[in-house]
This record gives C-alpha cells, structure tokens and sequence, in this order.
C-alpha cells in the first residue's frame, strides 16, 4: 500500500489548498479588510465622542476580570461559596471557563447538564481535537459500516430484477456484477485521487463547488442529503426486521425499537469520535470475519461438487429479457455502493497525515467490497439460489452453507448488527457535510458549533430527527425506500468526478491526463447508473428524489441569500466621510452611503418645533429637530430596517418611556431605574375609564409628580395595543430618537404561575418588535414563591 | 307580582351595601391609605435624588400628548398617513385611544384583529356598560334556558329509580314531585330573599363568603364551578343525541359537531350580553310554549279519560321498595333544579333597579318551573309511562298525545334546541362567579378583564376550554357525568341559604325571623338533597365531585396566597426612616422595616477595594464597596427576591454589560447605545480558543478599544453557560450593582427564519432570569428580509 501512495503523491505532499478544519472559531470568521478599515473609521467619530468621557476604566464599580474577587469566598445565589471558581485565568488576565459553566444556572440547565454529561461524558476542550481523530484501524469500520453492508442486499436487489426474466436469465448475474466490480474500482480510485486533491476535505460537496460551481455543489449535497437521511431509516428498519424475523414476538414494537435504535446511534455520536469507533468497530470486523468465513466454506464446498453449478429451481418469466431488464438489474445492484463516499468528508478526522491515512482505508475498504460482492454472487451462482420474499439470499446461503451449529445464526446476526450500524456512516458524514454547507451559508450557522464533546452535535440531531422522522411516517417500514436513494447518492458520485475532471484540467499537473481519464471514466459509469435508476425507477419511487433535490437545493440558496442579505444588512458602512470627524456634536446623522444628505447640522433645520408646556422651564435642548421637517424621505430611505443610525454614542438621542399600571414597589423600581440612566423620562399610564386616570394622577401627585406622566384611556379596555401604538406613534413623530421602553419583568417561581400574571412585558415587547428604534429594557422582579 | 315585591322590600330600597359592578376599573385596585403614605415618603427621597436635575419636561425630545403633532401628517411604519389619529384628545390634553388600537401593529395582529371583528362586531367602549343591561323578557329566557330545560330529564331522572322497585312503586311519583315542589318553591323564596338582601349580586360565593367566611364561600363556589363545566358538556351531548336520533348520519361527527356547538356558544357570548340575548331568546320561549300545548291537549285527552290514570305495563322489581330509594328517587328529580341559581349572580346585568328586576324574573322562572315540573309529571303518570332507554319519556309523552301531526317533531325541536342553549346559563354565570372570585385573589386576575365586547372575555373561553375537554374526553357521551352535579349545585344551594340565615341574625331587621326561617327551611332541604345524592350516587360518579370540590377549593387557596405574597413584595416599605433624607448622597439603601441596618453610610466600611488597573487614572468611585464587607448578610435577610433597592433613582448603581460575538453594525449599536446611556460600560467577548480570542482583541483595538473589553476563553465551546455565570459571578461580588446587559436581538421577518439564527439573546435571557438585579436590554436590529 505504501508504495502505491508514494506513486500516487509522487513523493511529494499534495497541492495547497486553504486550510478547512473544524475549528471551533469557525462560528467566529475573522474581519476582512474593508471591515476593519470601516470599524477603524467608526472608532475614530467614537474617539470624538467620548472626548469628554472620564478615562475608560474609571468608573467601572468592579474589577471585570473577577481577578480581586478569585481568592476569596463570594456569595453565590445558592449560599454557596465560590461561584468565581467556574473561570480559570490563564495568562494576563485571560478568564477561562470550567467545565461547570457549560450548564446554565437554573434549576432546569443544571438537571439537564447532569443527565448530558452521564450520557455523553464531560465536555472535551477545544485543545483536544487533534486526540479525538481516528487511526485506521477505527476509521475502517467506522466509516464503512454502510458501505459494506449493502452487500447484504447488494446481489439480492440485482438478482431479483433478473428473475424477473426467469430462471435462466440469472446467468446474466456474473457478467452485471463483472460490471459493477469495475464500476466499484473505478469510482474507488476515482475517490482515491479527489483525497489526494482535496486533503481537507474532498466530499462531493466540496469538489463540485470548487470546480463546477456551487450549483453544482448544492445539487451533490442535496443528493447526499437525501441519501443520508434514507440510509438511517432503511438501515435501522432492515436490521430490526432480521431482529424480528428471528424474535417475532418484537415485530408490534417495530417503532419504539427503531427509535430507540436511533436514539442510541445519536447518544454513540455525540459522545464523540473516539467514542463513537470504539462501540462500532467489533460489530463490522466480526461481520466480515464471518462473511470470509462463508465463502471459504462454501469454496470448499463447492470444490467439492467440483464448482459445477447448482442448476436454480425455475421461475417462469414476467417480462421479456432486454437491455432495459439488464440495465435496472445493474442499476440495482449498484446500491451496494451506497456508503462510498464516507471516507473523502471525514478526511479531517484521521490523524495526520489525514489524506495518506485516509486515501489507505479508502483502498482497503473497495478492496473488502470486491471481495465481499464479487465473492457472495459467486456463490450464489454456484449455489442456484433464487431470490425469495420470505427469507433473504444471504440467509438462504449461509443455511446452505452451514445446515448445522451455531454458524448461520452468527452470520445472520453480524448481519443485522452491521445493518443497524450502516446507520453510523451517515452519522458520521452528513453533519461534516452539514458543517461544510453551513460555513459557505447554504445550511443554517448551528451547524457549524463544535458540541461540548467535540462532534458537530446539531447536525446528528438534525439527521437523528429527520430519520425518526421518515421511520415513524413510514410505520419502520422502508425498504420500498431504497430505490429512492440509489439515485441521491450516483448524483452526487456523478458530479463529484466531473469536478475532477474539471480540477486536473485546470490544474495540468504532471500525469493529469490520466488521472482525468480515469475520473470521466468513473463519471461516465455513475452517470449511467443515475440515468438508468432515475428512469426505471422513476415510478418506484424515484420521483421523489428527482423532485427534492432540486427543492433541496433552491431551499438551501434562499438560506443562502438570508444570509447574505442579514450581512450587508450588518456590515459597517465602508467608508464614512470624514469631514463629519470634525462636527465632534453627535447630533448628526452618519449614513455612510449618502454622507452629506443623512447628515444635518444639527440646530439647522427650523430649530426646535415643540414648545414645552407653560410652566415648565428650559427648552428641549438644541440639536433636536433637526430630523422634522423630512421625516416621510428618512423613512423611505431606511432600506435595511433601522440599522442607519447609532453607531456611535454620540449619535444615540434617547427618550425613556415607562408604562405603569400601578405604584408599587416594581413600578418604582422601573421608574427609578429608568431615571437613573440621566436620560429624558416620562411615565405613561393606560387607562380604562376617566375615573380611573384621574385617581391615578392624584396617586401620581402624591408621589411627587416627578416625572411626566401621561394618561392614555383605553375605552375599549385593551392594554397591548393602545400600548404598542403609542410607542410607534412616539416614534413616527421622531424617528431619529432611540425609544427605550421599560418594563418591570414578573419572574414566577413555577411555570403555571404564569397563567395568574397578564405577562405585559413580554406580550408588549412581541407588539413593538417589528418597531425599529425601539430598544425594550426589562427590569426583573422575583417573586418570592 | 308588583304587590308582593312591595310586600317583601316594605316598600324601601334594600340595605345599603359597597357597589359591585363589573367596572373595567376592577382591574385596578386603588392605593390604601398606608400604600400612599409609604408613596409619599419615597417621592420625598426622590425630591432630593433629583435635586440637581434639570426641570421635569426640559430634556423631553418630543412631547409625550402627541398634541403637536396631532394635525398633521405623520409617517406611518406602512408608509400610510395618519397615525397620530388612533388616539384622540379629551378635555386637558388627555389621549384617548380610538377602536383601531385594539390590535396590534403586526401583520398577525391586524389579521386577527379583522376576524375578531368580523366575528364579534366592533368593540364596546365602556361607557356602554349600562346600554349592555338586560330587560326582563330578555333576561328570562338567557338565564333560565338551563332550569327549563332540566324538566326534559328531571321527571323522568326519578322515574328511572321508582321503577327499580317495580311498576307499582311508580304511583309513588307524585308525592314525591309534591315534595319537590315544595322544595323549588322553598329555594325559590330564598333566593329572591337573598336577591334583595344582595342586590349588588347574590350568587352563593358571595352569600356565604360574607356570611359563613370565605372557606365557606370557595367551597360554594368550587361546586358551581365544576357544575357549570358539566352542564355545558352534558347539554351539548343531549342536545346533540336528540338530534343524532333523529338524523343518524351525523352520529359519527358528535365530537366535531359537540366543540362546533361549544365554539358558537363562545362566540354569541363573546359578543356580549344583549347579542346573547337576541339569539338565545326565541328558542326557549319556543319550548315553553311547546311544552304549554303539550299540557294542554294532553289534559283534554285525559279529560276524556275522565282523568282515570292507564295503567303502567307491569316491570319487575329489580330492588325492593325502601326509604332509600324513595330518597334516591327525590334526589334524582331534584336534578330538574340546576340552573335556578343563574340569576342572583347576575343581578348586576339587569337594567335598573336591578335587584327588582331580577327577583322578578326569578319569580317567573320559578313559577315557570313548577308548572313544567308538576304538569309533566302528572301527565306522565296518567298516561302511565314508563322509563325506556330507547326513548326519552318526553318523547314517548309527545307521542301519545300527539299521535299525527307536525306537532311532535315540533317538541322534539325544540326541546333538543333548549337543552343545546342550556349550556348558555353557565356561559353567563361561570365568567361572573369567576370575576368575583378573582377580585377576592381567589381566581388569576385575568377574569377581571372586561373584554373589547364588555363580556367577562376570559371566563368564558376559560369555560368554554373545560367543557370542551370534558366533552372530548368522554367522547361527546357525557350522561354518566348528570349524577355529578346534583352534589355542586346542591352544596351551593346549602351554603348559600345557611349564609342567608346567619345574615338575617346578624342585621336583625324586621321580620327577620320569618325570612331566617324560610332559609333555614330552604338550607335544610337542600342539605337534605345534598346528602342523599352524595351518599346514593357515590359510586355511580359523586365521588369525584366529592373530591374535586376540596381539591378545587385548595387550589383557589393556593392562588390567593401566590397573590398575597406577589402583593406583600411589592408593596412599598410602609414607614422610612425620615433620617434618611437627610443622607441625599443615594449610595445608601433603603429596606425600610430595618432602617437602620440597610443602610451603610457610603465610603465607610473599608473603602474600595479593588484597584483600577495601572494606567487607567482615576479610581473608583467612592460610594462604592460600602456592601462589600457583608455581603452574605445582605443576601440571607433579602427575602422577597431583589426587591430591597433601587426605589429611588440616586439608589440605583450602575454597571453595563454588552456582550460582544463580532464587531459589526448590531454589536456598534449595542455598544453605542450602551455608552450613549453614560453609565460604567465594559464588554465581554465569549471565544472557543485563545487563537480567536487574540484576534478578536486586535479588532478592538483597531476600533480603537474605547471600551474596557474581558475575553472569556470557552474551551468547551458553549456560550449561553459561561455568559450567564459571568454574569451572575459580576453579581455575587457586588449585589448592590444594578448589571445592565445590553444584547442586540434580531428581529426577523419569518418565523422560520429563526432556525437560521442561534436566538442568542432570548436564551440568555432566559438564563438570567432568575438573578436577581439583572436587567436585560434587547437593542432590536431588524433583518431586509
């Protein structure tokens, strides 16, 4: 093997590409340089802004850094002791969190945190990701589990086309499966050198959006996607069923059992990669321990008879044997190639050198589905076995082979286990796929997060939930599934080498005529595999996958421009004028694409047109109005939201409103809270009755009228809205100025409790939400029980 | 009838007694008289917190009536004009919401809020209440549609017991509806006594709350409640059997066709009394003269007869005849009587005089009632009919004595509409019993809401929601459940006429001793019913109303203590020491029942104790650390949560958190608005590796590192956790600092969008909910699309 790799890499280390890791800061990607160039710039009018300030650090009540408060014991809300515990400080300062922060503090987080880590293990540290890679000898089971499961049904779909034609056409089974022993070899070294291109990852997703475009790429995903998703259900219902058929009396539990299975494979994943091989590896060794273990006996058995065949017993014809039959019967046995594809996603997880490792178990494995395929349809042939609904070809052989002891039933058992564990492979792929997906926007951002053991834990929840899913809407019964994926996973085999092709030719290192002939040659055959499956079974069930994927790939470019729209929406306006740097008022308006017309002096424009009421003395202060006279243009410009003001302190105009229904104790602490910020305050009161506002204005007085109040009535007796409205019509009438509304939050002990609480604040915080300038403060008050 | 309402009011108006009504003010309980004084006093801090304070309204950008800006056009969120007109102005600037506000601004919102009104018409103002009042014609049918309709079962409910004994213990029906006479006679006195003893509402909680004590009262109104449920469950299922017998192809539909009749009931009271009224009103009307001619040709038939009884086909006695069944038998008839309690608790509703207008109707519906009951049941008896299952004796009645004709459907109609609109009694009692319960603390505060139509909105969904549980979960089969009630409506009936016999002892007005007799009179026989059906009906399902009533009362207990204690917490301190004005520096607190101890004189105990940084001049400020010494004090004696500061703003100090993931336009608007707000500011960034967090720190310090940032490394990659315990971490070392965290929230236009996005700011919100001092600001950031 190893020379085989030094002719391949040519000795040397294969070509650069960006380094694509599962990085923890993958969530986090950096500033470019336009953005750091605009963020410098805002930071300069905030410079101005702050000129008056006291110096940074000043007034802080407390030492951020907890560094004065680490030594000593500090109270915590459960009359514990050293809540400060939980953060470590590394070098200079640099506070690191325990392990006892990943749970939340309520009573509910740390329930669940307990029940996590005894199913799942303690969290696993970002530093130890290079321990959880995966040698070989792991990754071999571990990711072809399903690959080398499909022999299971493999030559049985493929035979039980060609009976189709009669008994004598399943002579026809040796030439097809010559044929797809090619088509195995092809494609396996087809893979072989897109490790080598693409050493960080050379899944069919990655390669055809590199060389074909995303399009392309998307069209891949979806089709693995598809496949993944299927695989999970099918192969957990198809070894419950060798479960059942053995223990009938589980069959009324197919269900629960399947979803149990399913929850056991996700828990197994989410432990983690280390953890996942080693529960996984014994089952696929010990299957193909035993399947090795057929075949030289039924070698030997066959020496005996001389290896003349066994004439099979006959079977009228359905239909006539043509090209079509041939074709299907080719189509079909090439789902035993489900499962190829694991090894080029999970490249990153091997230890290094990742693609050296990989590219090595990528051979071994084509080499035990040779073996395994070619060997089993020989047997077959020689045995004169014919497919049969109640018992499989596999168990026909192995009763065959061993009439006696213990040996069918290992067989038959290895073969469920690995049929379960098939399940695994997708486990393992989709949510590398997933990741990859997620870090160029076509699939939602929380596929990219690291779980706290490590895997990319929403991504095996999403797959567990969608197979769950599927299992439970087919009633565990899906094996008229399984033409459905054939064409999922051939797309994406398909496309996957056309990239290829695509990448040596514009590459033109030395040999890469070769190598693009070999992977046009592997295109060329997937591509006959996916039109035939596509066409002969479209009726089967084929056209669901012709019409998800293409619905799969639209939904993930509309994530896509979700996100590309909530990033424009976000980036910082890149070049901002700099003339506003010397204004230094912060009344003005910094919108950078039109930096003159966002931007009026302030005091300019009319002046203050509200006159404050008789009695109270002072103006409102200078710079307001400045917005008034064109309020309706301000709004139509504002395209993305509100998201054209604010960016600096000096450019925030605050008003603070406080709804109060009644004087209490949390009313007054709104109330106080909200003066205390030294922002202009009023109160407004709502009201169902004239009566009502009257007493409430006394009450008011009583207190001393510190603040405006005004009264609302509400004759119709609703809260929310008369609410909400006012709040918008605030800021219609000024739309420059920044609302914070205050609410007093009721913290509840029970969650029935709510039912006895109107739950004000948040009912009106969903009213005002789609207000822009709107910012809602909510000052919680616990009670007691 | 005019001279016996004379008679028994002497001609006066009734004893003065404090006004209920169904105000919408209900919702707001005014301030006593400690409430306010403790008000003052703190608004005296408040005078010297403010001293230094610019006047009220200088600061205000905008001013807070609208009045300004009333006339003219004013940008809307939806480009239209005119928001401004949603609130007009009264008298004195004061604003008043007009009918559009009732809704909220959202797309969602404004859906609903057009269905509603489709479906409910417009809404009420409150002036309206009194134009809502019933007249007696009106009133007659709406509130006695249930009492009625029970002579449809309640003769034929006794009957079924007699002829357990056999056909001859049958003549044995009319001394015991005799009996029963004399009891609907002796509870109908009472209650029209009890109406004008209470003429601001009469219902039996209120009776024996004020009379017997509110455990008294909450038993009372326990079983009414459970009553009320069931009668709409089981009037709905009778209602719909007699149609399903007559159209047996709607059988399979009673489910959807029982919660179809359930919700039009809801709507026709949602949309308020008088609507109510006018739909309900025909019907009954309908059945009352239906039964009227029943009556009526049925006595001419058995004058021709020369009124000799046929005599009843022979049936075998099942047991024999004893006291206990002639005691099963009056407590099964006794059932005729549910629903005679509707109009003393809804003596408010009527038109005035209320309290004349209802003991009116109450005379009528008793006397109504009588004629029905002893009518049917002596026609019963003289056409000698007997209890079958597949017919109701009603029906078989109608039968006999129409035998061609339209006239017997036309009794069937109407008795199956009557018993449909039975369930209309406890649509106008329940959300009443349950408004008076919950202005007691003993039912959630939002059965005080007049709804947008001045129906009692929450009471009667809440109803409506019981029922239809009760009717799905018995599969629309609900007869079982009629032995059920007798125990509620009698145990009401007891209650309510012993608290009338205590409170004629009490008053002690003239002729009490004939009045408290009668009650007593009253009470006994009820308390007679009451145990037989108790006892009789056990285990056929009294049982549950046996432990449900208890069950239910302990609940309501629960409720008022959850109040009790929400309104001891935030009730002000009743009497602050005065010497605390003279303080004025702000940094002391205020926890009045220990003035003395809350209270450190700022600077004294030690000084700060944390030192600023080297480099950053300026220390702390020097108020601070004053708690520092003594914090596990300060937090064992904090009882009621965080409720012991900050009432005053000079109370409140701050420090403010944003939370900072990248440096875009959401993270500079919550960094600006936070800075804008002129408070101590710092900034957290929460980074999966030491290698993120470097980098993230030179983007701070290319914006210019205005403010102080602390990078938490989160080596297990969780974000919520750390953040949350930080903190809380910040709180325990200073529990006196008000933490502000300042999170942008993206708002965006889709729901599902949400999957798009980690929510960041509602998880963390919720992880903090639960320490104390912790207010949350959300700086919304609305998303293109």
């Amino acid at each position: 093997m190893a020379g085989r790799q030094e002719r391949d890499g040519d000795g040397a280390t294969p070509p650069e590409h960006p380094t694509i890791t599962f990085s923890p800061s993958a969530e986090f990607p950096p500033l470019n340089e336009t953005e750091l160039a605009a963020l410098h710039q805002v930071g300069r009018r905030w410079r101005t802004d702050l000129r008056d300030q006291p110096p940074r650090d000043a007034r802080l009540p407390l030492d951020p850094s907890l560094e004065q408060y680490r030594h000593r014991p500090a109270p915590s809300r459960f009359h514990r002791l050293g809540r400060i515990e939980m953060f470590r400080t590394e070098q200079h300062g640099q506070l690191t969190a325990t392990g006892s922060t990943s749970t939340t503090g309520t009573r509910l987080g740390r329930a669940t945190g307990r029940v996590r880590r005894a199913l799942l293990g303690p969290p696993l540290a970002s530093a130890a990701v290079l321990q959880e890679r995966m040698r070989k000898l792991v990754a071999l089971p571990v990711l072809s589990s399903d690959l080398l499961s499909s022999v299971a049904y493999g030559p049985e779909a493929m035979l039980a086309i060609l009976v189709l034609a009669g008994s004598g056409a399943l002579g026809l089974s040796l030439p097809i499966a010559a044929a797809l022993v090619v088509l195995m070899i092809t494609v396996g070294a087809s893979y072989r050198q897109t490790v080598y291109a693409y050493p960080h990852g050379a899944g069919s997703y990655l390669v055809a959006s590199d060389s074909l475009g995303p399009r392309f790429g998307l069209t891949a995903a979806a089709g693995l996607i598809l496949d993944y998703v299927l695989t999970v259900s099918v192969s957990v219902a198809a070894g419950l069923q060798a479960i059942t058929s053995a223990l009938p009396a589980l069959t009324p539990f197919t269900v629960p059992l399947g979803l149990l299975v399913i929850a056991a494979l996700l828990a197994g994943n989410l432990r983690g990669v280390r953890a996942a091989g080693k529960i996984f590896a014994t089952p696929t060794y010990l299957f193909i321990a035993a399947i090795l273990l057929l075949f030289a006996v039924g070698v030997v058995r066959a020496a005996e008879r001389g290896f003349s065949p066994v004439p099979p017993p006959t079977v009228g014809a359905v239909e006539g044997l043509g090209l079509l039959v041939v074709l299907r019967a080719f189509a079909s046995g090439a789902t035993s190639m489900t499962g190829i594809e694991a090894v080029s996603n999970a490249v990153p997880v091997f230890k290094p050198v990742e693609w050296r490792q990989a590219r090595t178990t990528l051979t071994w494995m084509i080499a035990l589905l040779v073996v395994l395929f070619a060997g089993l349809t020989i047997l077959i042939h020689l045995n004169g076995l014919v497919p049969r609904a109640d018992e499989t070809l596999l168990s026909q052989l192995a009763h065959r082979t061993f009439p006696h002891g213990p040996w069918y039933a290992l067989i038959q058992a290895t073969t469920a286990m690995v049929l379960l564990l098939a399940a695994n492979t997708a486990f393992n792929d989709l949510p590398r796929l997933l990741f990859f997906m997620a870090r160029d926007g076509y699939a939602p951002r929380r596929f990219l997060h690291l779980g706290d053991r490590l895997a990319l834990s929403n991504g095996l929840v999403a797959l567990a939930g969608a197979a769950a899913l599927v299992f439970v809407a087919f009633g565990g019964y899906t094996q008229s599934l399984i033409p459905l994926y054939a064409v999922g996973v051939f797309l994406a085999f398909t496309l996957s080498q056309s990239g290829m092709v695509m990448h040596w030719r514009h590459h033109r290192e030395r040999g890469w005529r070769r190598r693009a002939a070999l992977n046009a040659f592997g295109a060329l055959l997937s591509a006959l595999v996916l039109v035939t499956a596509a066409i002969t079974k479209f009726v089967a069930g084929a056209w669901v996958a012709v019409l998800a994927v293409p619905l799969l790939v639209l939904f993930c470019r509309h994530i896509r421009s979700h996100y590309d729209a909530m990033r424009q929406a976000l980036a910082l306006p890149p070049a901002v004028a700099e003339a506003h740097q010397s204004s230094g008022q912060g009344g003005g308006r910094a919108r950078a694409p039109e930096p003159d017309t966002g931007q009026a002096a302030p005091g300019t424009a009319g002046g203050p047109d509200w006159q404050v009421a008789p009695g109270t003395a002072g103006g409102p202060d200078s710079a307001e109005g400045s917005e008034e006279a064109r309020p309706n243009q301000v709004r139509e410009t504002s395209g993305p939201g509100d998201l054209r003001v604010d960016l600096t302190p000096g450019e925030v105009r605050h008003l603070v409103v406080v709804p109060v229904a009644r004087l209490n104790l949390a009313a007054l602490r709104a109330l106080a809270y909200a003066t205390s910020l030294g922002q202009p305050t009023f109160a407004v009161h709502l009201s169902p009755e004239q009566e009502e506002a009257d007493r409430f204005r006394r009450q008011w007085e009583t207190w001393g009228d510190h603040l405006r109040l005004e009264t609302i009535i509400s004759p119709y007796r609703t809260v929310i809205g008369p609410l909400a409205q006012y709040v918008e019509a605030l800021h219609s009438v000024r739309p420059e100025v920044t609302l914070t509304v205050v609410v007093p939050e009721i913290v509840v002990r029970h969650l029935w409790h709510h039912l006895l609480h109107t739950r004000t604040e948040l009912r009106l915080r969903r009213a005002l939400r789609d207000v822009p300038g709107v910012v809602i403060t909510s000052v919680p008050v616990h009670l007691p029980e």
